[in-house]
């Protein structure tokens, strides 16, 4: 089923107010869950509010955070995000990686013991705008196991990065995992085996069955999915593994937070840590210049040799460009669980349900 | 067989005195060799000499080049290599990207019209020594396949990352494509038939004939090497090619220089274009608190279950720093054919064969 974008997005308005963010918090999260939905990444949007519903009301989110700075030079931050909502912690902290790349060329801000913050495209995306490189970087509860391992150790540790190009923004947003886990939960409700090399069990052995290592995951028994190249090393398993790491070493390490394998512990705390950066690329050059390169770089793949059978190829941020502008005012799709979760959540909170 | 490491270092120290380098030139690009075969990467050691040597008699390497600096700024620098050996652009590129970051917190610096390069770890691992972050990227000429395409228009495309640990420097360094070249030729030398989703012909169908993969390639008559997460977009492909254009747009569009799918078209230049940066971690805060934390966080990694069969979980450059421990006084391994290449270039160059 669809409903109405505007709709949508007031609706999430509404309960984030009645969760007791301020009017101006509530429409950064709502913005930022409704522009996944918009961009096609249902697994990062109103799909989720069930899983903010219970982070806020176990206390693993403080609707009244605030966020210190720990440390700081002219070109990073670290801050603490006193387990804040993701999304504020997120955007604020881009924010000064902004005010720094515009001032000196770079930013750099680490963030510790924050939560879950949607896309990472949208604040890569938000340097972007302002005619800067973004890079956003956050690590998850371990689902990812390392090369020879049988043990989840890092996240889906996405990476995003925008650079600014005609007609469509460069905008990579990808897990280092072969997968995210949203991926084996749409295999297991359709009954299909996963493929060969996405998944392990407990004993680190490739594991087809979606429902057992979904299972396993959220019980931490061991097993869950393999970095980016699959499992072992042959198809390059070891480079998604080490691009995991190095997710954890920008948000984790250099936050003095919690590493992927430590994160979501504790009954009132996730320790979710994020990254993000800023450069201005007119410390290279002419910016129209170089803009204008990337712009030709990017049309020469998608002109460039289809294989038999495919009649496009894409660049990264193509594809959610196109189907935002068909659904920023027009309507997003829903799944039937998804909507009555919503209702019931409206219920919860005494919200009127307006979808 | 074997070799000497400390005959061949001043070997190939000699070869390039011969060919014109300065005695310090030719002992960093000996030493950027030899470090590869320390580190058992054997395609970017003196296997390659036969490479340079052509790539030095044909003109693509100027022996007499100065580097411009075309641009800059505190944090950044854009280079012009002048078609200068990829080792002493790379290496003095990385250190002013070193002394910026010592200056300012962070250097970032783009290479264009330079060389193959050799190993891109030697150069974020110099960032390491000096207790700094270091990145290191290079496009190649066009191996890799767009997902979805039929035609190689990004590179190798390696990204290197080295950030100090102790008792090991965490240090990767790997092509954004699911194998490089290299593989091909082994598997070709083996006669074994390739995995199924690694390389492409002409048409952008899977194909598992490594010679007919290779040849296609050197001709530029179609096909190649699928990006990191292999061909098609099931197992993330999307992803590596991602990366891949990643990498072009740090090295090429930063620079002014040539993307991959330009590299290599003319007989007397390469264009091939680099990227480096380094970063004082001691911005976002103690530095031996920060560093001990990565330590923790690889040994973890290190120490955690292994997959049934396993019996060794490896963090990234620590395989490299144990056979280097092994290789530095002793000897490294050489194939006859790189042997025999050795001695004709030798006899070609009047220089004496010593090993």
């Amino acid at each position: 089923m669809n409903i109405d974008t505007v709709k949508a997005r007031s609706f999430c308005e509404k309960l984030f107010q009645a969760y007791g963010f301020s009017e101006k918090e509530s429409k950064i999260i709502a913005d930022i869950l409704i522009k996944a939905d918009l961009y096609g990444i249902e697994s990062h949007g109103i799909h989720r509010l069930i899983r903010y519903n219970d982070e806020i009301k176990s206390c693993q989110v403080d609707v009244n955070a605030k966020m210190d700075i720990i440390h700081g030079s002219p070109i990073t931050a670290c801050l603490d995000g006193n387990k804040a909502m993701g999304q504020l912690a997120g955007r604020q902290a881009m924010k000064i990686a902004i005010q720094k790349a515009q001032s000196v060329g770079c930013g750099m801000v680490s963030v510790r013991n924050s939560n879950h913050f949607g896309i990472a495209g949208y604040y890569s995306e938000m340097a972007a705008a302002e005619d800067l490189i973004g890079i956003a970087m956050t690590n998850t509860e371990a689902i990812c196991v390392p090369t020879f391992g049988s043990e989840a150790m890092t996240g889906t540790n996405a990476i995003a990065l925008a650079m600014p190009a005609q007609p469509f923004t460069f905008s990579y947003d990808a897990s280092t995992t072969v997968v995210p886990r949203g991926k084996l939960e749409i295999y297991n409700k359709n009954n299909q085996p996963l493929p060969d090399f996405w998944a392990m069990d407990k004993d680190g052995k490739p594991c087809t069955d979606a429902a057992k290592v979904i299972d396993n995951i959220i019980h931490k028994a061991g097993g869950g999915i393999a970095p980016l190249g699959g499992i072992g090393a042959l198809h390059g398993g070891h480079k998604g593994y080490g691009l995991s790491i190095i997710v954890d070493m920008f948000c984790a390490i250099m936050s003095g937070g919690y590493t992927s394998n430590h994160v979501n512990r504790e009954p009132e705390h996730t320790g979710i840590c994020h990254f993000f950066m800023a450069i201005d690329y007119g410390t290279f050059g002419d910016k129209s210049v170089i803009k204008d390169a990337m712009s030709k770089f990017l049309q020469e793949l998608r002109d460039s040799k289809k294989a038999e059978g495919q009649t496009r190829i894409y660049t990264h941020g193509e594809k959610e460009a196109q189907l935002m502008a068909q659904r920023e005012n027009g309507q997003i799709p829903v799944n039937e669980k998804t909507y009555e979760e919503m209702r019931e959540i409206a219920a919860e909170l005494g919200v009127e349900f307006t979808l």
